[in-house]
């Protein structure tokens, strides 16, 4: 998840001069964004300051961010013609902006904690370049999936070859770990997510296997398709608040690592709540190695700081780090 | 779920010229909408057309719906103080309008299906009261939750009885079964349901065991709290398509029924598909008595109806009712 958010006031001051669009786009800004958070609570890794979406551009997907509504596309796509118009690119060209944000930030974090990439899976980036933005019901992404089954696996094969290969230029460019985030994924069923998603998924996972990086694989909701994520990849699967984290881990089993899963909402409340079910999560955890604490999903903009800050310094005394 | 909607294109007409408070609100309007997908689908319950956020305007909470972006509601519950200002009120007066509506609609039902009553559970009506609208995140929900749980548990209770109360209404007036819908409860993990809406939901349920009515316990995206669902209540428990039918029975345990679990996007796809998966769910159940073939969720705007009346025809005919 993204570590930098309005929950912090240098990130609001930021954006009071820059669109989300912008710190993405300008390479000193990404790293200054990165860093904040590496700055003010005790992090073990950064994740690079970036956006799912960014890859769409250059594919032929305009968007931008409407404040207060997330993103908007200009042209989403509708047709099995609007999938066909659809371009490869290469990112080391169209997005030499994040790897230079990349270079910059490893020069900036100076090794102290390493550098995790970003980026989108299949079903989450498909879902938005066809709904056009946020969505609850997914109705016109699945409507594609189960009436254009093969213009739909011609975009995800085209979205997962994207991915990759802009996931391999950012392992190339210096980061230390990659996460592929399937945030919307959960929608599905296991059926569904094997014939539609898996194969594609996978792709990504195995274009980064020769690269020696290891590789979280993370969606929301996704309790009931765990098994499903494990086999299309990632040496680490992220889990939500939703199930307890030892029974999300032996779904996914224990040949593997598990990210999560504090309720970010948890924040808004007393801090002795929030300690309470992290220790609730570091103990189904039961010290195992393979555990990456997390929360479930991302920061909310009301979070106030010190509630991060005294989460982390409690996780590291509790774990003895 | 409303079986009635913009799918039908007698319902599309109507609300050229009523809004939906106005078709709640109007019990002819309400017994015609109801009646609709009656004559039109082989089903064997009718649902009383109602909203799940009528019991809030006589709390005090005022509210209206936006063309195309849900429920919006003019003074969202922010404080206790906001919470403490709600008053209790007898459904027979307030909603007395809901009440003649079943009277009618079992009139003109004159037998042919029982009639299902229709309410929303604790969590999902304080969600709607205090974000104000729709939400992804229940931020403000969950912040009233962890931040102050005494108003918390103020308010649900008051929403247990009030909504307890209007479906005890309702079964005097005439209907033959009721659904509690938690709709949006599956953002919460087992240990939080327990804690903060399980007592709650249990209440309404308490009182409508004197009646000898069946009850349906319903929310999506549950997978992890199907056995708290379960024990908070309800003859059959609702589940949706992310757990395949079979699992989520085994979860809620065999001596409760169960209703589902058809993806509603599916209906939006080849019609084969849609059989399919259907035969699907209907050899999970195992032909097993208990189990209400129904979607997962409502039915979506888009959907073509003769898709609708294709599927309830094929599930009787396999099914050999």
């Amino acid at each position: 998840m993204r570590q930098a958010g309005r929950y912090m006031p240098e990130y609001r001051a930021l954006r009071e001069r820059y669109s989300l669009l912008d710190i993405c786009r300008t390479p000193d800004l990404a790293t200054e964004v990165t860093m904040q958070p590496v700055r003010r609570i005790e992090l073990d890794a950064a994740i690079l300051f970036s956006d799912l979406l960014l890859p769409l551009e250059p594919m032929g997907i305009r968007f931008d961010f409407v404040r207060g509504e997330g993103p908007a596309i200009e042209n989403p796509l509708r047709t099995e013609a609007d999938v066909d118009r659809l371009r490869q690119f290469e990112p080391r060209e169209a997005l030499a902006h994040v790897l230079v944000a990349v270079h910059q930030i490893v020069g900036a974090l100076a090794g102290r904690v390493p550098l995790i990439g970003f980026g989108g899976a299949p079903f989450t980036l498909a879902s938005y370049a066809i709904e056009g933005g946020h969505s609850t019901s997914f109705a016109r992404t699945k409507s594609m999936m189960y009436s254009a089954p093969e213009a739909w696996h011609r975009l995800c094969a085209l979205l997962a070859d994207t991915v990759a290969d802009y996931l391999v230029a950012q392992v190339e460019a210096g980061v230390d770990a990659v996460q592929i985030f399937d945030s919307w994924v959960g929608v599905l069923d296991a059926r569904d997510y094997r014939e539609f998603i898996l194969p594609h998924t996978r792709r990504i996972f195995d274009a980064l296997s020769p690269y020696d990086v290891p590789t979280i694989h993370f969606g929301v909701g996704t309790s009931a398709i765990l098994r499903e994520l494990r086999e299309a990849g990632g040496h680490v699967i992220g889990a939500d608040w939703r199930t307890p984290l030892d029974e999300a881990w032996d779904r996914i089993g224990h040949d593997r690592g598990i990210q999560g899963n504090l309720d970010p909402t948890l924040l808004l409340g007393p801090i002795d709540q929030v300690l309470d079910a992290a220790d609730d999560v570091l103990a189904r955890a039961g010290g195992r190695p393979g555990h990456i604490f997390n929360l479930g999903h991302g920061i909310l903009p009301a979070t106030p700081l010190e509630r991060v800050q005294a989460l982390a310094r409690h996780v590291h005394q509790q774990t003895g780090r």
